[in-house]
């Protein structure tokens, strides 16, 4: 399939390899054009537009914030202004508003929109081991399955409005910290009790909580890997920002929600932009004096 | 073996029921006589008092709270009144602060004392497929193997202070409560946010969080399967009382742990005493006006 | 003097009256004209545009929102389209981040701004009762100081960055919401002990805590005048959310505005759009079982 | 009038010496007996035993806790054991709990019972400022009006029940608690905004929030004089825990005491046992980098 791809860090990077690798004619896009060389080097064509790299059947974008889509969405020469109306597919963890307006500003130009935000760390979108979560319209996410299958190991369609797959990554992310601060509280009371923090996560993982999420963070935790950051705590607090706006719009009280952003901006203040989110499981013990 | 079991509700009756169909003599003891007569049927003996329970190698008691097992310890014909001195097996769910006194009282009336607080509910209790956490004397520990091994499926050895064990229960509750809440504020953001809750669930254990806990209180909170009470918010509520005294004590801020007792005070006061600790969902979609 | 006046709800209405009555010149400008009648009638003139009631020494803007501040200074025929150069005024409660955006473009415009934001509601309005806190260049304070003394009884100036007066007021507002979730949760406490609220009330205000803010909310609590609204909830929660964008922006972790955040949506969510912020003192008491 | 004085702290000395100044027979019983030596050369008598300080008409307890005030009362030779049953009064920050037992144990001996706690630092009660909140029996309450007078500037009748008292006192401290707070989170936005902390205080303090209790505390906060501490923070922790204990058994949901609760465990592990309560402003500083 003739597609194009928009945002090349280290995400974008690897998912697009992967699209280049199933035999897919992709052509690519970055700000910093530099970041595609080794792309091109592996097949892609390289575009010097955003409209340019939206010639194909479909259009994956995967930037880092609202602000990015915005521009190369609406941008001058933006998806938008492509004459070839491809199926857009927005991969990046944005805000449930902005998924509503870009669903609206699609329809309104009659283009494809959907929305497949993923779950994985850099790693797993290598292995072509992503978690897709993926909304909108059926026929345009039949069009995109073999694309999804080429990059990920499992796609949820989640409903027929694009904003319910931004919301449940947002769901998800919450859910992470979330298990990061409980552990965090747990490890810290048994440890000021006398107990291994190993020992803890042993009996932890081995009953009720044998899930990756508290054997990925645990591990972390414990061994105090909070640099360099698998996903760095602004961008956590990013996250967790976005995942407090759906809540204010949509009147949702989420008070562990709350005290996560008080506990992201703490470990931000005290230890800098470049710890790992989980870092905050270094407050804990920090406030229990540890 | 001459064993001794003391409090018989839902989950003391289970396990003392195992420790006899294993081949052991057991006798029992509970406050009010009735709950032994299963047990009689099956073979056990009943004591007239806790320390004629207490007449074997071993006792174990598994009550309801710190101030029953003070009573049954330390009361006249209590568990030290017997002149047998059998190893004191504490399996109850009880403060950080009475284990340390227990084992002090225990090594002066050169008494051996094991905690072995268990995970699992009534049904996993019948089974023989408890999770035991104990801690306390080697030697102890040892002699006690063969006794765990049929009533639970693993037995964790965590520390030579009987007081870690509780304090990874209390450790454990606590995070079984933080995953009920994260659940319950992830799932009214989705559903207000026009998500199917069952989707959501879907996705989540699917991918980070494939865990018994996220399955487990999934279910229930999507089909609000809040009565009867598996496990009362009451003793939810009593059980963060310990894990917040134990913070208090050991001088350990837990934000999440504040957060949860607040959500517990308002589940009862709103809802009564009898639903089941999940019922905390409820108050959480109630707060968001659904 | 010749002035402007941008903005005319119930505040606005109220301090352009009084710079009407203190003889100066002015010309009012709002959305929906018909709220001018009143003022012109008492003699102020009514312009076309906002530009147009920018045709003075110094205009006043008292708006609702970000956006209205946004569309009445930078749309078509806004006040920095005015070829008069007044110095502007914003009262409003606006976001840090926008006061510092209109601070730079009033400086590349060459024109004179100052935020001036107040305290009191719409009786201290009318009686010239308001507190000022003013920020801004020092001769252009000078130059508003018998504006501000006619429609205010103190001017209190903060700084010299036109920010600092938006952060105050900011603070302030928070402050009041605290005081009134204080309240309210030391009320329900003394309540479910037997406590009349009005005898706590009573002891706090004549010790410690004899400021306006506990006897006026400690009133309207007491009395549970939640309707019709003094000061919205929705909008207190707009103030919540300009103080948590500006703590964010500035790595200030606020565990109490969070639980105040939350305790506004839960208010708003289960008790409609109209009650008054005060009204979080209905959700404390319901908490409770009241 | 013929009257007993037990626990000669900072607070107690001062309140027995204001007795003695007004002319009543002071009898005085402290546990470390070389605390009466100043009362005694003041014209006071020295007690054995608490028994032997309950021989008049009435007995006032003034102790650090809830275990100190129990001793004293049930043990051998504490006041419930004396022949003169005196009306005992009880001045300590004690849990509504014990305030309940004490009430039915006084009644069952049949002695007069008052809950009597006061607002104030150690200066206040040296010049006899001391606010009282008293609670009991009416005629109890008659006979010892004189000596509230003599100790104090206005005693507050608050309802007879004695736990009352108890609960408003509780209700009291963690109002303050929650004002210093509250300016920590204010100061430290305002300071990362760039304005002075003295300025926002300014304004706060000569607007709405003009009691004593922000500008007591908004002048330590400032000037950061945590150490020597007038009331220490353990001291806070403890008196948090009691409104805690209460709430919890009242089944009121007070998610700001929560935080408080938290950040004063926080102020002690990370400062000492020695700092200030209002330490917690410090911690609340540091939470945002500064």
């Amino acid at each position: 399939m003739q597609i194009g791809f928009i945002g090349l860090g280290q995400m974008g990077s690897a998912i697009a390899g992967n699209l280049v690798k199933a035999g897919h004619e992709v052509t690519v896009w970055n700000r910093s054009s530099d970041k595609a060389k080794s792309l091109v080097a592996a097949g892609a064509r390289q575009a010097g537009t955003p409209a340019g790299a939206a010639a194909g059947s479909v259009v994956f974008t995967m930037l880092a914030n609202d602000e990015a889509v915005e521009q190369v969405v609406f941008g001058e020469d933006g998806v938008l202004a492509s004459s070839a109306r491809p199926i857009h597919v927005s991969m990046s963890t944005i805000s449930v508003a902005l998924a509503e307006r870009l669903t609206a500003a699609h329809a309104a130009a009659g283009v494809g929109f959907l929305s497949a935000p993923v779950f994985g760390r850099p790693d797993a979108a290598a292995a072509a081991k992503l978690f897709l979560v993926a909304a909108g319209d059926e026929k345009a996410l039949a069009i995109c399955e073999p694309l999804f299958a080429a990059v990920g190991q499992r796609t949820f369609k989640v409903g027929a409005e694009p904003k319910m797959a931004n919301a449940i990554k947002l769901c998800g992310n919450f859910m992470i910290m979330a298990a990061i601060e409980s552990l965090a509280e747990a490890m810290t009371l048994a440890a000021k009790n006398g107990v291994e923090k190993s020992v803890l996560l042993d009996v932890l993982t081995n009953t009720l909580f044998g899930a990756p999420v508290y054997r990925t963070y645990g591990d972390i935790i414990l061994h105090e890997r909070f640099e360099p950051a698998g996903f760095a705590a602004p961008l956590g607090l990013k996250d967790m920002n976005l995942a407090d706006a759906a809540a204010v719009a949509s009147r949702v009280p989420m008070p562990f929600l709350a005290v996560l952003r008080s506990q992201l901006l703490t470990t931000i203040a005290r230890h800098g932009e470049k710890v790992d989110w989980s870092a905050l499981a270094k407050v804990v013990a920090e406030n229990s004096g540890l």
